[in-house]
This record gives C-alpha cells, sequence and structure tokens, in this order.
C-alpha cells in the first residue's frame, strides 16, 4: 500500500518505521523548520510515577513505556544503534511529604504490574547522590530502576534511516493537503500530488494548518515548552537517573556531560517562537532548587518546542470520519516522547487495515 | 477601517505601515520562521538596466525605485534612520560585448525617462575598481550613480516599527484562514478570531498554505535562493557600488565591510530549507569569477531564501474575486526588494477602497 | 613612526584611529577569539552618578565622556556615521532612599561641573516610564539628559575602518613578543617579525599572557561577565534611556528593538568562557526586579566578555620602565567603555612623544 | 606524581588519561577557544597508503593506528563507548594511473606487516559505490578493510572523563608558564600556581606562546585547515569506507548521516581564523569531483583547525632539555588523530621516567 506520512517527529518517524517494516511503500514529507516538539523535547520514560490517573490513558502510557525495549533493539538489529535511549533508572520525589508519599503509593500499585520498572525502592539523599550528584542534598526519594531517557533528537532519525533503508522515501518539504472528491490528496511544495492510497497527518501542533484545507476544525493547540541544556565538562553523565520531583519541572542527563531541565509549559502562546525573559528564568530557579549543583553548570542552549496539547486528556489517533484515506496522530502532549513510539506502531496498523494492539476507539478524531 | 496584514516581509511591512500612515487599525501577523525571502534576500535598487521588456510590469519596476527616496525620507521623519537604503551607485556590465552593448542600450533608453537614475556613463576598470575594489580587473562598466542597495533586515523591520508608533499592534504568530459565509476570518495560533474588516495576504512563499483553507489554489511557488556574506575587515564598504554583471548572479556591499554574492535561483525544490554543495559551489565560483578581490574575503554565512515566484512574469495585487474583504499581494519574485515598498503602499489603497496609483487590473489575483 | 598595535578592543581601536590621525604608520594586530570585553561590553557615558570618588580617577572618567561628542564627530567626518552611539539620557535611582539620596547629591555636584552632562531633574514615576517603559512602575528616578550609550560592537571596528582609510594596516593573528636586546620585538602568527618603532599592547584581560615573554608579571586579570540581551520586537527602543538602579546591575537600549541587562561581575575565574545556570540566574533575577517590562521580551542572546580588571582602582597607560618602545594600556575595567576612546588618544600621544592631555603619572606600569 | 597537562586536544587528552590510568594526580588546563585542530579534525586511520616513508616516522605511525583498538576496549572498560571510532574500511584510489599503481604498492608491502589492516584488494567502481555511495562513478579503488575513522570531538572528551573518573581534575581556563629557577611553574588564569612535579605542554599550534615566557622558540607553526561537514538526511552513513584520493584532500562519514570533506593545508595564515571565500571554494571543488553524489548533500558547517605544522616531518615529543619537569608534544600535523593517542601514552611514560616504547631519540625538542 503507498502511504504518505505528513510529519517525522517521534510518531511520524514511528509511523513510517512501522508502515515500511510491514512492507509498505512510505513516503515521508517534513519540513525543516523550528519549534518541532520532537527536536525540542528530552524525553524520561517512567510512567508509574504519574499523576494521570485516568485508566484508558495510563494504559496506553504503561504500554508505550514497555513497547521500548522491543522498538530498540529492532533499531539495533537493523544496524541503528545510536537512538539515544538509556535504562539509568529514575529518582521519583517531592517536597512535599503528602505529594512524597503520595507518589510512593501509586510506585507501589503500578510497578508490581509493570516487571520492566524492576520495581522500586527508597533511597537516602546520600544513595540519591550517587544516582544524580547535583541533586539538591536533602532529597531522598524513590528509586526506580526500570525508568529510562530517550533523546528524541537521536531516535526519530534513527527510525527514519530505518524506514529508508527499508526503502521509504524522505522528502525535505511542506506538504499541502487538498480534498479531490472525498479523498484526500497531498501534494509537495511545488504542487505537485503524492499518489498514496492512505494519508497519516503526524504534524503535532501544526496539524491544524495543515488539515484546514479539508475543511476540518482540528483541536490541538500550541503549548510552548522551554527547555535548558547544560553543561558539565568532563563529567560521565551517562548513567545518571532521571530525577521527578513530582512537579511540573523535571531534570535528565545525556551521554555528553549533558543535564536537561524542562520545561515550561505555556498555554495560549500560539506559535511564539522565543526564549523568554521569564521562561528562561522559571527554568532556571527550578533547577537550583530541585539541583543546586548544577549552579557552574555551562547553559549551552535554550529548545523551544511547540507540544501539541489535545483539547482534553487523550491523544487523537485513527481515521477521519467522512473522509476516505486520512489518518490522524496527534495530541500526545508532555507524554509524546513515552508513547510516540508505541502509537506510531497503531497508526501504521490502522492505516493498513490491522487491527490495533489496545482499544483505540477512546482516541478516535472527531467528525 | 480594522485591517489585518497576514506577513511583515518587505511587502507586508510596507503595506501595514501605510496603512498606519492613513489612520487605519492594522494588526500584523508575522510567524518567525526560517526561509523568509525578506531575511535573505539583498536588495538592489537599480531597474533601468533589467532585461525584463513588458511594458506594463517594467513601469511598476520603475516606480518601485522612484518611490524609495519619498519612502526613505519619511521613515526618517518617524524617527527610523537605520534603514539600509543607500544610493552608492551601480555598475553594469558584461563578459559578452553584445550583452554589453544591449545593457548600454537600455540604459541609455530608460535612464533618459528616470532623473532620479542620474543617467549613467561608461567607465574604465580602473575607474571600476574605484567604485568597487574586489572587482575582476578586466571589467569596464556603465556606471549608474542613481542605483542603490537596501537591507531588508532593516528596511522591514523599521517599517514595522513606524507602524506600531502609529497604533498599529505586532502579533508573533502563525495566522490560520477560514471561511465566515463569503468573508475571510482570521485565527491566530491559539484557534482565537482577529476581527477584520480586510485581510491583506503577503505571505510569500507561503501564501498557498494560507490561503489553501479558502478553497483557493494560489499559483506562487518558492524558488530558493542561496546568498552568501562575506567579510572583509577594515574595508569601509559603505559606499562600494552595486556590481550587476547582467548574468545570474550580483554583488553588493553593506555598511559593515559585509559584501553579499547572490543568488542561486532554484525552482522545483519545494521549501527544502537548506545550503547545498552545489549551491554553495555555484555563488562561490561566480565570485571568484566577478570579483577576485573577495578571495580571501571571509564567508560569513549562507541565506536561504524562497522567493515567491509568480506563475508567468508578473506580481499578483489585488482584492480575491467571490471572498469578501481578502486582499492578496504576492509573486515579486527576485524584483521584490525594488518594488515592495511601493506595492505596498498600493495594496494599502486597495484594501481601504482608495484608487491605486498606478494600474492594478494586469496584476489581479485569478478568480 | 611606525607603531604596531596589538589588540583592537575599545582601547586599541582607538588608539590606532589617533595614530592614524597623527600620520605615523600603524598596524593593527588583533586574532578573532571569544571573550573580548570590547564586543560583550554595553557601553554607558555617565559618569556623573558613580560611587567611585577618587579625584584622580574620577577626573579621567568625566574627561573619557566629554570626548565622545568629539570623537564621533570626528568620525562622521570621515564617513563613519554608524558608531553605536546616541545621547538618550539616563535614567539614575535606587530602591535605597539613602543611596538613592546620595545618588542625586553626586549627580548635584558633579553635573555642575559638567556642562555636557546637561544638568538633571528628578521625574516621577510615570515620567520614568516614558524614557524607559519596562522599568518597575514603582521607581521615581534623576534624569540626566547628557547620559549616553555606546555599541562598542560598532564603535571600535568604525574606529579600526577609519585607522585602515588614513593609511593603517589591519592584521588578524595572534601576536607575539620577544626582547630584542632591551628593546620589544613583535613576532606574528608566522613568527615574522613586524618592524616596529613602538609597540603598544591593549590586549586586556590577555595582556598578561602577552607581556610574559619579556619577563613582565603584569597584574591585569580577567573578571567575567554575562551580559544578556533582549528584544522587543515592534518597539522603537532607539530613544530609551539607560537605567541605572546604583547596584551591579544595569540596563540600556540599542537601537534595534533592543534591551540589554548587565552583567556579572565574576572575579577569580580565570579565562572560563561559560555562560552558567547561576550567572545567567542573577542577571535575569535582576532583570526581572528593575524592568518587571521585560517579562515577556525575547532572550537574544548572552555575551560573555573578560573585562580586564587593574590590581587597584586605576588603569594602567605609559611606557614601561626598562623596555624599549613599549607602551601599555590596559585595566579599564568596567569603565572601558567610557574611558576607552580618550585614553586610547593619550596612548597615542604618549607612544609618539607627545605631551598627554591629562597627568598620566598616577597610571604608569610598575618597573 | 603530580602532572600538569596542558592542552586538552586529542594528544593531551590521551597523556592525561593514560597518566591517570598508572596513578598519578594529573590536572589537565584547557581553554575554550576556536581554531582547536582537534575539534575541526576528522581522523582517517589508514597509514598504509600515506606517501610518507621516512622509515622511523613510518614506524610510528602505523605503531598509532594500531593502537586505537586497545584504547578504545579499554574505554569501552570504563564506561565510554561513545567514542567515535569505527573500522568502516578505507578506499584507496588516485586519478592518475601512475599516482594509483604507486599507491597499490605502498599497500601490499605495507598491509603484509600490519594484520589490523585487513590486507587490500582492489575493486571495480560498482564495488566501491556500494562502500562510499556518493562516489565518483569512474573510481575504482583498492580497499582496505582496517581502514577506520574517528570523529575527535567525541574520542578526546572521551578520553578527558575516563582521566576525571580515574580522579583526574579538568580546568577550564588559560595557563601560563613561568620560569621558577630552572624549573616550570604553571599558573592558572588567576595567577595561582598550579604545583607539579612534571609540566606537559600538548597545546597543538598555541604551544610557541605557552612556552614563550620560558625563553624557549618553539619551532610549531599554525597550519589552516578548513573543513566541510555536509548532511544526507536519511542516509545512514554509519559504515561508510573513507575516501583517500590520494591528494590533499579526503572524505569520510560519520554516524548521523554526515559526510566530512576535508581539508585545506594552508601554512603562513597564521592564527587567522576565518571560513575564505576560496578555501571554501577548494574543498566544495574537491568534493564535487571525488564524490559527485555530494551535490544535493546540505552544507552544514565549516570548521577550521590550526593544525600544529613542525618545522620537518617529524613531530616534537620528549623533555625540554635545560628546564626541569618540562615535557612538550607537539607537531603531529595532519597525522595527529592517527598518531595522537598513542603519542600520548608514550608522553604520559616519558613525564613519568618510564621508558617509550618506541624510540622517541629521533622526536626530542631542541635546546
Amino acid at each position: 500500500m503507498k502511504v504518505t506520512v505528513i510529519g517525522a517527529g517521534i510518531l511520524g518517524a514511528s509511523t513510517a518505521y512501522h508502515l515500511a517494516l510491514a512492507g509498505h511503500d512510505v513516503t515521508i514529507v517534513d519540513q525543516e523548520h523550528q519549534g518541532k516538539a520532537t527536536l525540542a523535547g528530552a524525553g524520561i520514560v517512567c510512567p508509574w510515577a504519574t499523576k494521570v490517573d485516568e485508566p484508558e490513558w495510563y494504559r496506553m502510557y504503561a504500554a508505550g513505556a514497555r513497547y521500548y525495549e522491543e522498538l530498540v533493539s529492532g533499531l539495533a538489529g537493523r544496524g541503528e544503534t545510536n537512538v539515544g535511549y538509556r535504562k539509568v533508572g529514575a529518582l521519583v520525589t517531592a517536597e512535599d511529604p503528602v505529594e512524597y508519599d503520595a507518589a510512593g503509593e501509586r510506585l507501589a500499585l503500578r510497578t508490581a504490574d509493570a516487571p520492566e520498572s524492576g520495581g522500586f525502592e527508597e533511597i537516602t539523599p546520600a544513595q540519591a547522590q550517587t544516582h544524580f550528584p547535583p541533586i539538591n542534598k536533602a532529597y531522598k526519594a524513590f528509586y526506580v530502576p526500570g525508568g529510562a531517557r530517550v533523546n528524541a533528537r537521536q531516535l526519530a532519525p534513527a527510525m527514519v534511516r530505518a524506514a529508508v533503508k527499508l526503502g521509504a522515501t524522505f522528502v525535505s518539504d511542506l506538504a499541502t493537503l487538498q480534498l479531490d472528491g472525498s479523498k484526500a490528496l497531498v501534494l509537495d511544495g511545488r504542487g505537485q500530488s503524492i499518489p498514496s492510497d492512505q494519508v497519516i497527518v503526524t504534524a503535532g501542533a501544526w496539524a491544524s494548518q495543515i488539515l484546514a484545507p479539508l475543511g476540518l476544525l482540528h483541536p490541538v493547540k500550541p503549548q510552548r515548552g522551554q527547555i535548558l541544556h547544560f553543561g558539565m565538562k568532563g563529567a560521565d553523565t551517562s548513567r545518571w537517573s532521571v530525577l521527578l520531583p513530582m512537579a511540573s519541572h523535571y531534570l535528565l542527563a545525556f551521554d555528553d556531560s549533558r543535564v536537561v531541565v524542562g520545561a515550561t509549559r505555556e498555554d495560549g502562546k500560539g506559535f511564539d517562537y522565543r526564549t523568554t525573559c521569564e521562561g528562561q528564568h522559571e527554568v532556571l530557579t527550578a533547577a537550583l532548587r530541585y539541583a543546586p549543583g548544577l549552579a557552574d553548570a555551562t547553559l549551552i542552549e535554550t529548545r523551544i518546542g511547540f507540544r501539541p496539547a489535545p483539547p482534553g486528556l487523550r491523544p487523537i489517533l485513527g481515521p477521519v470520519p467522512g473522509i476516505e484515506g486520512l489518518v490522524i496522530g496527534n495530541g500526545l502532549g508532555a507524554a509524546g516522547l513515552t508513547i510516540g513510539p508505541y502509537a506510531g506502531r497503531q497508526l501504521a496498523r490502522i492505516a493498513t487495515g490491522e487491527a490495533a494492539e489496545v482499544p483505540i476507539e477512546p482516541y478516535k478524531p472527531a467528525a
């Protein structure tokens, strides 16, 4: 089947990879531009501590985490070993004792059902410092060995490369949709049509603009995130755990002596691509509070990403009623790097007529 | 009248400025993104040598050049003195003697009717080197004193600032259009409507995407240009003439010891934002051929811009038939920096019910 | 006379310009590298409010400010009009009432002797907001009309270009000194000697390294400054006053819708070229305190500069005892952009055997 | 033993790592600045085809290549797996048949003694294209399986991190040397002494400046290299061979869909840190000639490095006669990434009184 995927973020890249794995004829159209959530985001894979308690959605969230091992080993089997994923363990903590205890309870409940989490244990501040040296010296924590982090700037291109090796075509361009009778038609930046049996729109925060020519009012909105990267020259950060203070911000490390602190969650800013004075201040204040050991770290860069924020809690995944050959995947929000690969696998199945591996009814697009 | 201008390149900025000058209530919506032709382009204002000989279009081209003095003095009167415009003279030359003589004939014919050109004279290679020191020492040239250059990265923001001082509102966001009955409705990135009596789309190469939700098939396509900037530390380049070798490429200087060499003209590449191996090689080869004195200059940066290329020779300027309150200005192509300010003034007049100062019938959008 | 100037920051550029003006044969050797104080620094020219009260030093400071008008008009006469200097007025204020009153008393005393200051007046918060819109709405201030700001990234190259036009040679290279008997010898990066009757070392924080091969223990040390630049799109900032809250930080605007907030003063960090977590946080906190209107401004960049900090209060200016043909200018510290041009003029005189216009005995280098 | 290493390029990083491995108390002083050869250079490890035929020097060159496997596995054992080294094979070719045959003869002679080379075989153009897809389709080649490439931006920091894990201290600062009687004394950027039994200067092109205060005339000069990086989105370049056209330029790939083409060899330019018009043109012309498949590749960046070029063919390695506690390693020139790690191991031995593993007499510094 000829399938065109519009948008090569974590979700689109995974969709294309799984389509190519299944032998389909895939074209990926993606334009270089600023603000892509995948390129800005730092991924923490540790669903077991989340406050999200909607059961359907949590099931998807947990499945996303569980799928990572299989994904990574499949990519390795195709020569893609630099995917930015590592099980470094997660430190779950909170300053408020009530919050702290509640997090422990959630972990107890959920890790029991999730062998990939490796369970959890409470650790002392001194132990926490061995897992994440710059941490606030007052913090004890719950340590979850199966927590992982993923660098989406490595993972998404790796999945695209793997798809291309399997025969997919990558086009660096801006796609436009058009209605051809009741069917979705994709045009490239020259106005040439890209023949497709199915079109999958995984354009994140920009999906609304992509879908507008079809008369669709797509409800996903951009949520701006400002995320800071710090360097700690000479430090081997490659095994540092992720730090979840059960608040809006989080910390993790990348291999190259780098620590990432994220992120603002700014709704109602539209596509205003900017590092702001107060946004930067907010994240730096969090960094110094949760990890005073970062005081002398080098501020390397600030990344800006527009997360695709769904209208409610849930993502949107599925065929669009009333339009032939059009599938949407969007609205993963802050969970995108946890769920993206698994959700992409489901989109690939849905678009090509296979059954999804989880109930996707709750996620279907509105008519 | 409430007018929303989508796109703040040279054309949109001028439109907004002239609307604000005329007392209208202007909102400018423009998104920070890569590839804007205005930000990449280096402007040469010297229409008298052009090979374009379609009379209607040449008339507009010449009027664009003539208008610059009035524009610049009007902006200066509002405190905007850094607009990047300077009459430095133009050197018109060609390697092929037939081309060279033809250029001289065009100049003779056209400068006679254009007192702002200051006439022209043939000069020796030695004289040419005083006007543009790095020039090929073999080149004699026609010198046109009224030739000018403009840095659009300074001029467009200056017009926006002047508009804001006159009461306009600037919004950094991605606008989306929608049909509300037969009327164009603008939404910002949050999906909120921006109330407008008239909407003017000056979105350049991206207009097709902006207009698609209205069911319009807009014919302007992106033409990629790669343009190189060189530094010559210590050199006072501020009075160097522009160099027009009557070929695809051109050279000019900016104030800050900078020489600009442009540009590739790449059709059919869509929105593929990239500096390419062969594009870079093409422009460097031209630089070393026309101006060997650049051999040791510093390559500072390559800018990429998508010129809005019209389907034929002419731009598109005017109200859209069948949609209420929608005006388009687009397709200025490589002439954008010469014509943009003047064309923006006409768009402002058209949108608010005043007569244009030139016949605009030839430029009206197709239904 | 053949004079080589090592270092083309504000002081070296001025020295070279004044030497060239006086007809000398000048070679400027300067290497592109990071951390130059001149390129990082934002200059406020308003000596009259300073807490510095050492009379000799204050006299030099005030003379530096007074000289600016002459410098700028001299450069304009040579075609250099983009020098980044503008008299926009200064707002002097303080949160502590005692500090505030003391500042008023200093201004009363000093502006009386400095007609170029334009005197001063106390203004209300509402008035202060007209001079610097983002200012804390609670702040009244003293307004000094003659206060100015200077963008050293424009001024220093303009002086170099003017020197080159007058016959000076600019070399982009790393100079090394060597003793040739009792005389200083300059070598370029290839080890070739640059013939010089006099060598003037204006290498700022790096002078100690430059002078070491001569056996000199030069006492100036680098003081790191992290300085933040904010953008306010659409705002005409070109006439905004500078804001001096009589504390470690300060604010000013540049022409291009840009506001600058400076700066950390970090001693004992050596040449550690980094934007740090806590340094960035410190300046952002100051920005939001003194100018809450910056909250939504765009953080454009952080510049890092190593100010040349003298061992005491005073700069070092003059010939080096015991070495023939060697003059040092250094240690202007945070006052560099106020004093630099005037001090350079004095260095040019001293090196070529003319008397300085101020007593320079207090500034002479140690043996 | 307390050892201070000045300069953390490939040679200094290796020296520090081997010192730390041997249990010494190591301080590494290195300043962030532009132009470091290690950071710019792309390393090809394939000594067997080189035209260098001085036997002593070739022995060192070959030993450098042989040592890589041991180095990489040692680092992996310490958790450093991202070192940028991979045995991807080398394609040795030449346009001139005489050159081509001579290369084949050298390979025959040398690979016989070097099992790590894996031998070599002549391959057809079609086979060459499978090893390096963008290669000129006319080229047959000799394929050397043991040829490798190394990304020094990964390898040098990995050795530093490994040293730090073993107890070394990393200081980001500019070191200055001074004579203390007959002994070398290191000062940091604040002028504080760093106690050291031995000082090892591995400062590359800058060593001359570092050593000047000791009265040494160090003969190594900077040789500028401009090196271009191209992106090929979607291509899995991770196993592409290196391409040695037996000319001044070479090509290789990095893991991330990146191809590197190097480099100019510019002597006599001093420390003139610039990408130049003709330098860029030279490398692009080579790229299009040897690998026309790069025509549409993305030009990502140009790196500038100053290779430390020795006065003759040979590097300088050893203690400095007449100064106590001072060892120099320098002048590896274009061979730095092949020999650096092995030479660093020898420096570590020499500085701490162990015998080198190769005769180092030929490399000893002049008095």
